[in-house]
C-alpha cells in the first residue's frame, strides 16, 4: 500500500516524512525503548558532521534529516512518477520486532551514553568511569589472554616469522618452541593459510582435536570429529540449532527461567513457542524434574510440541552447577518423550573447586550403559566456546558443538545450513584447538600457562566470594551462593516505595534499581526482568569480573542509601 | 505423534528403528544428494573407529549402526516408560529444508570423496590432484596473502613483540615500520584487545575508517560511520538483511538470474518469493530495466510485495559490470516502487583494466542531486568484503555494509539483530580496516604492497582471458568477455544423446557435464542449473584463480572427448 503512492501536495508530502521521523521517536520512546538508544550505545563517539542526528537525538534533530535534504517535488519529476515512501516497522518481519536482548538492552545503551558524557565532560558524573558488570566480556575488564594461545595466533596469522632462525625466536623470548610447533602443525591441517575457507563443519584436525578432548573430559568415553561442528562462537551455534528445530507456532522449547536471553530471542526470530520451568532459587537454582514433565504436558495439551529442552549447565545468569542426578532425571524426560537437548556448556571451566562439573554427554553415555536400550535414541547438542573459561577470547568468535544421537538426514541437514555462510572464522577455529589442548608438563610454555590459568582462576573466585558476602550483609539482597560461571543473580526485595515509583516510570522495578545504581555509580548490571524470574520477585544480574573491590564499596553505599530513600 | 510412542513389540522396535536408518538413505539417494554426500565432503579423512559410519556409506553399513548398539528393550524399563523416537526431516523446519547451495553442492561433495580416493590411492583415479575451481577461495588455490595485513594480523594478536626494540623488530626484515604503527592505532581504537566483544555495530574507529575511503571511492559523496556496519564476510550481512527485510510468503525479492545461489537459500530460509528477472547473456549479461518493472508489476498482481531489489556488480556468477545507465534505471524502479536495494558489490576491486566499476552509492547521490526530492527516500544497503579482491582473505570472514536512507527504526532493528550475536570477529573488523586503507606512497610497505596487489591482478586477468579465449575455440561452448569478478560462466551447446544421458541419470545436462569433467579430470565446477539460467540452456561456472595452464589444457581435451562421444 505505501508503494503505490497517491499524488500529494507538497506539504502533504513533506508532513509525511516529519510523520515518519516522529513516528520514529514515539515508536521509540514508548515499547521500543531498545531501539531509540541502540544507536547511542553503538557509537563511542559520534561524527559532529553526521546530518542525520546529533549524540543527543531528539525529534527536532531528527526534523534536522528533512531540512538537510531538498524538499521534494510533487510536480511530475524527470520519469514522470512520484517516489515512494521509507520501509516503516510495521513492513519488516514481525518475529524480528519481537525479539530481545537484554544483556545490550536499555541499562547497557544508558551506559554507553554516560561513557561519551564522561569523555566530553569528565566532572558532569558522579563517577569517573564506567563499570561494564552487565556483559560476560572478560578481556573488556583486563583479563589478560592467555600468552601460548597469542603465540601461536600471531604465527599462523604471519607464518613468515616461522622462517626465521627457530633459536634466534626463542631467545628473544617473544616465543615458546611448543607455541612454534603448534603452529606448524595448525598451518599443515588448516592448509596453510587462515586465510581460506575451511569445510563448512570446521578443520577436520581440530576437530580430532576435540574429539581428543571430549573423550578425555568424560573419561574415555569416546567422542569422534565426524560428531563435532566448529562454530562462530556458541550463539552462532544454538541461532542455527534452534532455526532447524523450530517449525514455528506448533514448536515448543522448553528453557530454564532465569535464562540467557539469547534464547527467548532465538525462539522469538523463529517464531516457536518458549516453555518455560522454573529454576529453584532457594535451593541454589537447582532443576525440578517434575516440573519440567509437567511443562511437556501442559505443552502438548496445547498442541505445542515439546521438541527442544535447554539446559545452561553451570547457569547463566544464576551461577550454579547440575548434578549427576538432575542431569539424569532431565535425559529421561528427553528419552520419555523425545526431545532434544541443547547443553549450553560454555562455562564448564568456570567452576569453583568445590564443586564438580559433569558433562551431559558423559552421564547420557552412563545411562545408556546402565539401561541398554532406554537413551539411544536421545538426540543432545552440547556447545562450548572459547569466549568464557580461562580463555575469555570473546572477540575472536571461537566454538564448538557436538552432536549426540541424531540421525545422518538431519545431520546432513544442519550441515547444509552450516555451509551457506561458509564456514567459522579459522583463527577461531585455531583458538578452540588451543582451548583444548593446552600445553602439557613438559612443554616450555606449561609452568607460564599454569601460572596465567591459575591467576585468572583464583581472581575470579575470590571476587565472585567477596560479591557474594557483601550481597548477603546488604538490606533487601539475598544472594546464592555461586558455584562457577561468571555471574550472581542476587534476588532484591525492593521497598514499596521504589516499586511504586518504577511503575509510574514505567519501569519494572529491577530495572528501576539498576538505573538508578548505574546513575549514581556508574556500574552497569541487567535487570533480573531481561532473563526472566518468578512472577513478583526481583533481581538483577552482575558479574564478577570488574577489577578491585573499589567499585564493590560504591554500590553498598548507593544500596544504603536506596532503601534510605524509599524505605516504607 | 512420534513423541507419544506407542507400545511395540521388541522386534517391532528394532524394525522400527532400521526403517529410520533406511530411510535416511532412500531420502540421500533420490531428491537429497547434497545430504547424502555431505558428511564426506566434510571429512578430508573420517576416523575409521567412527562406529556409525564408513567412508563408503552405504544402507548395510548404516545399518551396523544398529548392531553397534544394545538391542532396546521393550520391557517396562527402570522407569516404566517406552524411549521415543529419533527427529525426522518431517519434524525439522521446513524453509531449511527447502534450502539449497549449489557451491557447496553434489559436484564439490564427489570432489571431497575423490580427494579421500586419492589419499588413500594415488594411482585410483586419471588425475593426481582436485582443483577446487567451484568456489571463489584464493587461498586455497596459493594466492598469498598481502604482507600488510599479515604483519599487522600477527601484532594485534600478540601485542608483546610491539614491545620489543622497533628499530631490531623492523631490521629482522619482519615488520615494516608503518605496519607498527597500524598496529598500535588499531589496539587503541579495538580497546586494548582483539579478545573482547566490539560493540555490535563494530569498532567506531574501523567504521570512520571504511567511511572515509567510501567517501574517497565516491567523488568526496560523504559516507558516515554511523552508517557502516561491520559484519563478518558479505554473507552474514546478506542472510541478517533479508531475515529483517522477509515478512515470509507476501514479500518477494528480485534477484538477477543467474545469481550467487546465497540469495535463493536466504529466501528460502525465510519463506518469501525469489522474482527471478533475468541478465541478458547475448550483451554480456546486462540487467533489462524494462524487464525489472514488469516482474514489480508481475508480483503486485499476484497480491506479493516485492519489497528488495538484490544487484551483485561486478556480477557473480556472470563476471558482467553494470554501467552507470542501468545502475540509474534500477534506482528509477527503487525510488518508484519503494524497493530497497541490496547492492553486493564485493567484486569491486575485481574489475578489468578497461571497464569501471561504479559502486550504487555514488550513482544515487549524483541522481539525488540530478532529481531533487525524486531519490531522497531510496534506500540502500551496499556490501563488501574482504574475502575477495586482491585480498583473498575469506577465512578471516571480514565485511562491512553502508546503509543508505533508512528510517532511524529500520535501523535500530537491523541493529538490535546485530547485538543479539554480539559482534563480528574482531581481527576480521581490523582487516576490513587495512584493506580499505592500505599503505599511501611514503608507507614503508607501499612499494611491496604494490607490487603484491599488481602481481595478483595481473594473474587473475591473465588466467580469465587465457580460459575466455580457451572456451571460445570449443565446439559447442560460448563465452562472454569476463570484466571483472572471479568467474567465467561459459554456455554449453549440449548434445542431445548427452542431455538425453543425463535425463536417464537423473541429473539436470550441465550437472552431468560437470560430473563426467570432474571424474574425467579432477576440475571442479558447479552446472549452471546452481545459479539458474535460461530455460533450455545450460551453464557452468568455474573459477579463473587456479594456477597454472596445465588444468585448462586438460580441460579441452575433456571436453572433445566429451563431445565425440555424445555429438549426435
Amino acid at each position: 500500500m505505501m508503494h503505490s503512492t497517491p499524488l500529494l501536495s507538497s506539504s502533504k508530502f513533506a508532513s509525511r516524512q516529519l510523520r515518519i521521523l516522529t513516528r520514529t521517536y514515539s515508536v521509540n520512546l514508548t515499547n521500543n525503548k531498545f531501539n531509540n538508544k541502540m544507536p547511542h550505545f553503538m557509537e563511542p563517539s559520534t561524527s559532529p558532521q553526521y546530518p542525520y542526528f546529533e549524540t543527543k537525538r531528539t525529534i527536532s534533530s531528527a526534523a534536522t534529516k528533512l531540512k538537510t535534504k531538498p524538499k521534494p517535488t510533487t510536480k511530475k519529476n524527470h520519469n514522470n512518477f512520484l517516489p515512494a515512501d521509507q520501509l516503516t516497522l510495521a513492513e519488516l518481519n514481525d518475529n524480528v520486532l519481537k525479539a530481545k536482548y537484554a544483556v545490550r538492552g536499555a541499562i547497557p545503551m544508558r551506559a554507553e551514553e554516560l561513557k561519551i558524557q564522561l569523555q566530553e565532560d569528565p566532572s558532569s558524573l558522579p563517577f569517573d568511569h564506567i563499570v561494564n558488570a552487565n556483559i560476560g566480556n572478560p578481556q573488556q575488564l583486563n583479563q589478560k589472554p592467555l600468552s601460548f594461545y597469542r603465540q601461536v595466533l600471531s604465527l599462523l596469522q604471519y607464518p613468515e616469522i616461522l622462517k626465521q632462525d627457530e633459536s634466534k625466536l626463542v631467545a628473544s623470548g617473544l616465543f615458546k618452541k611448543d607455541a612454534l610447533e603448534r603452529a606448524k602443525t595448525l598451518l599443515h591441517e588448516i592448509g596453510g593459510t587462515v586465510g581460506a575457507y575451511s569445510a563448512s563443519q570446521g578443520v577436520y584436525g581440530i576437530r580430532k582435536t576435540v574429539a581428543n578432548f571430549i573423550t578425555k573430559r568424560d573419561n574415555g568415553e569416546p567422542a569422534y570429529p565426524e560428531d563435532i561442528f566448529l562454530t562462530a562462537g556458541a550463539s552462532a551455534a544454538v541461532m542455527y540449532l534452534l532455526s532447524i528445530l523450530c517449525k514455528g507456532p506448533e514448536t515448543g522449547v522448553l528453557i530454564p527461567i532465569p535464562q540467557y536471553p539469547l534464547y527467548t530471542a532465538s525462539l522469538a526470530l523463529n517464531n516457536s513457542h518458549a516453555l518455560p520451568y522454573y529454576l529453584d532459587e532457594k535451593s541454589g537454582w537447582s532443576t525440578n524434574p517434575k516440573e519440567i514433565e509437567e511443562v511437556v504436558l501442559a505443552a502438548k495439551d496445547k498442541k505445542i510440541r515439546p521438541s527442544v529442552l535447554v539446559v545452561i549447565n553451570p547457569g547463566n545468569p544464576t551461577g550454579a552447577v547440575l548434578s549427576e542426578k538432575s542431569i539424569e532425571h532431565i535425559f529421561e524426560i528427553a528419552a520419555k518423550y523425545g526431545i532434544v537437548v541443547i547443553a549450553d556448556e560454555v562455562y564448564q571451566e568456570n567452576v569453583f573447586n568445590e564443586v564438580k562439573f559433569h558433562s551431559m554427554k558423559k552421564v547420557l553415555r552412563n545411562l545408556q550403559k546402565k539401561h541398554p536400550g532406554v537413551y539411544d535414541m536421545v538426540q543432545l547438542a552440547s556447545l562450548h566456546s572459547t569466549s568464557k573459561g580461562v580463555s575469555g577470547e570473546c572477540g575472536q568468535r571461537g566454538g564448538y558443538m557436538e552432536l549426540t544421537g541424531f540421525t545422518h538426514e538431519v545431520r546432513s541437514v544442519i550441515l547444509k545450513l552450516a555451509s551457506i555462510s561458509l564456514c567459522p572464522v579459522v583463527t577461531g577455529q585455531a583458538l578452540v584447538d588451543l582451548m583444548v589442548s593446552p600445553p602439557k608438563k613438559g612443554d616450555e610454555s606449561f609452568e607460564q600457562d599454569q601460572a596465567e590459568r591459575k591467576h585468572i582462576k583464583s581472581e575470579l573466585h575470590t571476587r565472585a566470594m567477596q560479591l557474594y558476602k557483601n550481597f548477603n550483609t546488604l538490606e533487601g539482597i539475598e544472594c546464592q551462593k555461586p558455584q562457577g560461571a561468571m555471574y550472581l543473580f542476587p534476588r532484591l526485595d525492593l521497598p514499596f516505595k521504589a516499586v511504586q515509583k518504577a511503575q509510574h516510570l514505567e519501569m519494572s522495578p529491577d530495572e528501576f534499581y539498576c538505573k538508578s545504581l548505574l546513575e549514581a555509580t556508574g556500574i552497569c548490571t541487567v535487570p533480573g526482568s531481561g532473563f526472566g524470574q518468578e512472577p513478583g520477585t526481583y533481581h538483577l544480574r552482575t558479574t564478577f569480573l570488574a577489577p578491585g573491590t573499589e567499585w564493590i564499596e560504591k554500590w553498598k553505599i548507593f544500596h544504603q542509601d536506596f532503601y534510605n530513600t524509599y524505605r516504607d
